[in-house]
């Protein structure tokens, strides 16, 4: 019974290892490639810890954590949805709700209905957690694309008005990180890496 | 002030960018390439949470987490030193020295002393947390060079003797885990995987 709850545990953990090959949109603070779904992951839950101090309300910190680690896990079957693919966010919430179906039952059951809960908390964002994990994931693709002189912005010609909607939920997870994200939007659309107005492709 | 402490916190969370380009000897679990420290260190922290079931003796679970998430920050000045590599490990705790002092002090001075502590605390190996946490650093890359039929350990022309001695305290942070392990080593000596003894190269 041990063995069987315990090989269910390491399929799980090796199975999580294509979390790895799943790149998203993001480059490198050095522009060099794109990252992966791991790698931000990493990212996050460092981020998490020394920033929690900015949480607009008191959050359990294992529990954040431990939503950003997995927050992007059923990307391994849905893939990565870019914020600003309008087209792929018409169906990003059902092919989602099926990798879920699939990926976290290879846990046993009482973790993978922990780690179920855990990832619709995320989705919902109601919770102090999930708003502060929000802002995790919205803070540090724009930390990254300010280092990267906007690479990632300017290749797929974001507009002002996108981030902004991207962002209308940051804030509630952190005021003072919102105003910090803002000024740094505030400068890239000064540099030209963030469009004002949406000029239309020849 | 408080814009000065945030800068600071937020200039790190940008250097550490660079532990994804720190790159391992181990290999993905589909042998496609191999892994670096910002995705070792997502996954260390997902099997913390995942399998502190088995920590020999209770294990505080944030601190843990947080430290397998730092633990090789020193590696993106010192590089990663390969668990085999005799040489390089003759002056690895120099070169990570040198490297904590300048990393670590990017922080405000309160979280500059807490992660410089914890990675110590770590390198000592003699908590509950860092022995799990040791435990987990040992597993993983055993867990995907199985899974990537040996391609690392072939590579290098590992012996068992090698990796009885970077297991030799596996076991104090689980032993249930390092049962595991060592089930594990031993069906990869019987494939060859792992060498039994040492043939001198022509």
């Amino acid at each position: 019974m041990e063995q069987t709850r315990l090989q269910k545990q390491m399929d799980f953990i090796v199975e999580m290892d294509k979390t790895k090959q799943i790149v998203r949109q993001t480059y490198l603070s050095d522009g060099s490639r794109k990252e992966n779904d791991a790698e931000h992951a990493w990212h996050l839950a460092l981020m998490t810890y020394l920033l929690r101090e900015y949480a607009e309300k008191e959050i359990d910190i294992t529990k954040t954590m431990l939503m950003v680690l997995i927050h992007d896990l059923v990307e391994i079957d849905a893939g990565d949805t870019y914020a600003y693919d309008e087209k792929g966010n018409l169906d990003k919430e059902e092919r989602e709700k099926k990798a879920a179906a699939r990926i976290f039952p290879i846990l046993p059951i009482d973790q993978a209905q922990e780690l179920q809960k855990l990832w619709e908390e995320f989705e919902e964002n109601q919770t102090p957690e999930a708003k502060f994990a929000h802002t995790m994931d919205n803070l540090q693709p724009l930390l990254l694309n300010d280092a990267s002189g906007g690479k990632s912005w300017q290749e797929h010609q974001v507009e002002l008005t996108q981030v902004l909607k991207r962002n209308e939920h940051t804030k509630e997870g952190s005021q003072v990180l919102w105003d910090y994200a803002r000024e740094c939007i505030d400068k890239n659309v000064e540099r030209g890496n963030i469009r004002l107005v949406n000029i239309p492709k020849e």
